[in-house]
């Protein structure tokens, strides 16, 4: 099958694969049964064997996964072994704690920017990370090569900063606050959307106990 | 159909679609047509209406929805009229935006308790909320009738406090940590990965643009 016709769920868990064939490698482990993997990743073995069979025939029936060349797979996959650069606007509590969230511990990812209004947050240092003042933004997001965004700004200037990042050129856009923004179709927007996730938790205690 | 049935999908957009009733409500609004519908929450017309029948007729196809029934609706189908309490355990950076993170803004949801190990923040309030010793979870959970929780504790006691969670009688947790916990089959784990969110939306932008 061509990677068009690979199901959004599918794509959702294989940073999740990856992660645990990079643990089990650390481990140095070299092989792990399906059912082990199913158990650990907490996914079943039909959903693995599934979402595996996608990209071509990866372990064998009965023998389980060889631990070296699956993570060497996921690694490329994944496109682990280039840093992607991220920026973050929106300095305040969430996003703060993601400047100071380990990203690259599990992921080659890291946040190398960040810009805020606030003029006393504007070129402080928050782990590592310059903020800059988010007039700069188009400026600094095409020097600095950034095209990946994580959006934690206040629900009111949620769209007025979406629309900036449009236009600076963006690509990709995690999106924090509680709003769906609109943007075109050219660029992606992912919502993390953290009060959904407890509702939708509450719900399943409420109705499925 | 019974509440068995309905797709999990569908139910993660419950909460979305009840926050813009809402928000259509304060805005005086009387009713809105399927089209602007969709296109405020980002959810196609078709699938909008699916997601509708799976709770019988609610609007009319041609005529829109009327916004005042519809927020009672999702209102008492998402158990808004009473506050669901939730505690958190894991103070760190995390775990104290999400203490000030505003989750009663769209939801009915009230972080009331907090947890932590370290003498220098228990007996502290952040928030409103007041930090007790992670020693004291399971009596704490008992008296204030807590059996929902959010865990943010780091990746190395994660499964350590997940049991001392279990044991308490907790019955949902949100997990923010980078590892899936083993609980029994009466405890469910909902996951928020959040580097996993970001790599997912890269392998995105890197495949599919």
């Amino acid at each position: 099958m061509t990677k068009y016709q690979i199901p959004n769920a599918t794509i959702k868990r294989l940073p999740l694969y990856y992660r645990y064939f990079q643990f089990l490698n650390d481990s140095k482990r070299d092989k792990i049964s399906s059912s082990e993997l199913a158990k650990a990743v907490q996914v079943d073995s039909a959903t693995i064997r599934r979402d595996f069979s996608y990209f071509g025939s990866l372990g064998k029936r009965g023998y389980g996964y060889e631990i070296a060349p699956m993570l060497e797979f996921f690694k490329e996959l994944l496109n682990q072994s280039q840093t992607t650069k991220v920026a973050l606007v929106g300095v305040g509590n969430l996003g703060s704690a993601l400047l100071n969230y380990n990203f690259s511990q599990t992921n080659n990812i890291q946040i190398t920017a960040a810009f805020d209004n606030n003029p006393s947050l504007i070129n402080t240092v928050v782990n590592g990370v310059r903020v800059y003042n988010v007039d700069d933004l188009a400026t600094e997001l095409t020097t600095q090569e950034i095209d990946v965004v994580i959006l934690s700004v206040p629900v009111a200037s949620a769209q007025k900063v979406a629309d900036q990042l449009v236009e600076a050129g963006v690509k990709g856009i995690l999106n924090f606050t509680p709003i769906r923004v609109a943007t075109p179709d050219t660029v992606r927007v992912h919502n993390v959307d953290l009060a959904n996730e407890l509702q939708t938790l509450i719900y399943f205690l409420n109705n499925y106990s």
